[in-house]
């Protein structure tokens, strides 16, 4: 399905572009926002944004400052949205962190949820496929993942679970260990069941003791501020899971004193990883 | 009036301060943000940034990515609020261009609005004078401002009436000349009487005729593809008036092709704003 573009924004001397499209994964109309550097001579690296909960495309977009290294560096970075809206399934928008605004980036397989929220497949395939074909300038061969909170666990996941697709990732303060918080379990036995062996495809934490494609360092910040910190992030799972399985590369965890959850942290330290992909990107 | 913190937000190494304060030029209570870099051996310079119309201290906290170059050049930030809010004056909140959101920063003179609308002393006298008692590290006597739309209007302002008490000014889209564009016309009329003799004091175009303090660069920026640019903005006057006046510094107006009046405009040059400030401040 082709893009419509809703809006094209210059800044930082690229572009920046609302887009929507029809997913076939959703079923629902969904609406992504894409910046793309100031042309180049050959073609330009993808470094793929998940957002946290109850987020748009616009947080990011407005927020983040990406941008500003995105044109620096020279990659385009995409927004996705965080779930299907407006799929008109029965307790959908009842809570801030279940449904809408929080598709948790897997498949789901339960009844009420299979048909619409799918943003593993939408994102990962879909989503990457289709604006290959209608960007020819992007190369989505040399993509690099990242994102916040439950989009920083889906940069993981995707990471982790389709080797060689990114040629990086990092996160900033993500659900390490979904599959034993609170946040974790009541998307994931709602998305995906009660049985928690189903979980594990998209746990970090689970996926890193298996995990045999190529090494990276990968990229945390985690802020000692942030209330989920303990209760839902559990970056240290993830370290001990790696220390104990197949994984080599070195987990760089940043915990950094005094700060949040919120935009200014992310904003804080997007220069640490624009710079972290840029390198796996060749682009220095 | 001393200052109520309410949150102290880490970021780029420095704290965002959201202060409320009792004004006694607006007799209502003021929010104001206050970006503070990373701790210095010398007093710290501040840069006073004036949102535009409908604005809050949040959004240019949250969308101009200043706080990463004030931290990295060593500035602090102040971001006030661009009217009283809660004055309870019949037809404050009627429009989004005057009122609440549209203190068009300057000292009312009408009946209806001069118990509260007095945006002038409020900022250029009050607010900086309370914040140099509760933030003595900040250095208030080594000061420039810069500001947005009206708030590009309230920089210009300050500057060219107060003569040496600004060290360096600049604008993102300002209204140049708001004495004949129909913004200017509403706030002025409401704000100060019909005799537009008295417009002429926050009136850019007519202040720079008369100006002879201290000389500097000034640097504006303005987007070719901004809605506002003919009909309200006219920073060409502002430069026609100047050639005709007393003012021999350089006005350096960027015409930038693409960009419009967004916080995604102002994010895209905060960068040159703040090296062109950091050079009067003497931080390079």
């Amino acid at each position: 399905m082709s893009f419509k573009v809703n809006t094209t924004i210059s800044q930082f001397g690229g572009q920046l572009l609302k887009l929507t499209h029809e997913s076939r994964f959703t079923k629902t109309s969904m609406d992504v926002n894409l910046f793309i550097p100031p042309a180049q001579t050959k073609k330009i690296p993808v470094l793929l944004y998940l957002s946290g909960l109850t987020c748009t495309p616009q947080n990011a977009s407005e927020k983040s400052f990406f941008q500003y290294f995105a044109s620096k560096y020279g990659f385009a970075i995409l927004f996705p949205d965080t779930s299907p809206r407006g799929a008109q399934i029965e307790g959908e928008d009842e809570s801030w962190d279940f449904g809408t605004g929080a598709g948790f980036y897997v498949d789901s397989t339960t009844a009420k949820w299979k048909n619409n929220y799918n943003m593993y497949s939408y994102i990962h395939k879909e989503l990457l496929t289709e604006l290959s074909k209608s960007y020819p300038e992007l190369d989505f061969n040399n993509i690099s993942i990242t994102g916040h909170s439950m989009g920083g666990m889906g940069a993981l996941v995707g990471y982790l679970s389709l080797p060689g697709k990114y040629k990086s990732v990092s996160a900033f303060a993500p659900i390490c260990n979904p599959s034993i918080v609170q946040w974790g379990e009541k998307n994931f036995g709602n998305y995906l069941g009660n049985n928690k062996d189903d979980w594990k495809k998209y746990d970090p934490t689970e996926l890193i003791k298996n995990y045999n494609g190529p090494i990276t360092d990968i990229l945390i910040h985690q802020g000692l501020n942030d209330n989920f910190y303990q209760s839902q992030l559990k970056p240290e799972n993830l370290l001990e899971a790696a220390k104990n399985g197949n994984y080599n590369g070195k987990i760089d965890l940043r915990l950094v004193d005094g700060y949040d959850h919120s935009y200014f942290f992310i904003s804080s330290f997007v220069e640490d990883h624009a710079k972290h992909h840029a390198k796996y990107l060749g682009l220095y």
